[in-house]
């Protein structure tokens, strides 16, 4: 084998590595969305690089702020966070990836609630990082496409 | 080589099959969609280990009864079922996997029907087993998480 | 090792090509979704075959005409394609790949339109073909389940 040359073991390593972390990846919209429709703020926490940043609906947070602003929120009847795959940008070898995810949010109101129950059209933008074994989400962006209200 | 550890080749062929297993997996409620929708129940049936059972909206029941049930049900309009990515368990080598969906069901009635068109939020939570070449959902439990009619 | 018996490590390579493959297809209707949401024709154009078709709601089309169709459409409102995971049919080595994905599509009107938004239950029937490095549309079959009109 000629030195510096990469060996096809390595080229192997760094190909499944990457496949691996892609599924990684995938799974952070959907628990998410669980951790989120659950309304555990715990759970939420978990995905989120505590030294990142959110700029969504409510403005632009710190994560840990942008956590105290769900705790605090009303908890009034119950979401439903159904996302599209997401389009998953990584470089093989690389500590930070790009996911851009599609969603529908439903929000169902209590029976008694004067508000519509409402559907969201959302767009979240995803700075991904590496920390240890795992991937956080460093800087969210969540963009309000479109809101309608569901009929009753 | 030392005896007792794993030799490169064979964490690589672990770790390529767990990903085969992972594509596999991800495809059963998407083959699912399609045979409910297609009211196939043939094809549902090849989704399902005759030994489990389904705790459904119509109550637990063992897959041969599912699937009868599923045969008798009126043929009244045409549904579509749009599921997110479902969260995947499962460890590498294992022979049983956990997988979570979100799902959207479109319940279409023919137009003269007096009932409402209807959208329900709706989760698969599917323990799954490998079954020679195959993977077999051993018990679904549906969960409806709520329901409300589609616009005409 | 016998001669004509495939080496362990050319398997590898295969199937490590196969889910490189099953991932970049698994973009392609996303980014199909971005360029079309964006009317950016230009990016739509990079995902098909300039050789191939497209059997669409407007009848069938080669793709050239298809895109000056795309081109030409007024420019009114905004869309939203929400997609399910696509089931992905591709044979290890192969160079071609079948694609069938559900999806949702939300049409939102401006607010002094008179037509109403709506959402249309649509399934994207794709021959992939891979031509160099990328895999290409080359033949898409769009089909209309159903529609209606979004409360507003």
């Amino acid at each position: 084998m000629l030195a510096g040359r990469p060996t096809p073991a390595s080229v192997t390593d760094s190909t499944m590595n990457w496949l691996r972390d892609i599924e990684a990846l995938r799974q952070l919209p959907q628990r998410y969305a669980r951790a989120i429709d659950a309304r555990d703020i715990d759970a939420v926490a978990q995905l989120f690089d505590p030294d990142g940043s959110v700029d969504g609906l409510r403005g632009q947070a710190a994560v840990p702020a942008y956590l105290d602003g769900l705790r605090a929120m009303p908890q009034t009847g119950s979401t439903m966070h159904v996302l599209g795959d997401p389009l998953i940008e990584l470089d093989e070898g690389a500590g930070e990836a790009h996911l851009d995810t599609y969603a529908i949010v439903y929000q169902l109101r209590p029976a008694e609630s004067p508000e519509p129950d409402g559907m969201l059209g959302m767009r979240y933008l995803d700075d991904v990082v590496r920390v240890g074994a795992a991937w956080l989400i460093h800087h969210r962006r969540s963009v309000l496409l479109w809101s309608r209200p569901l009929s009753r």
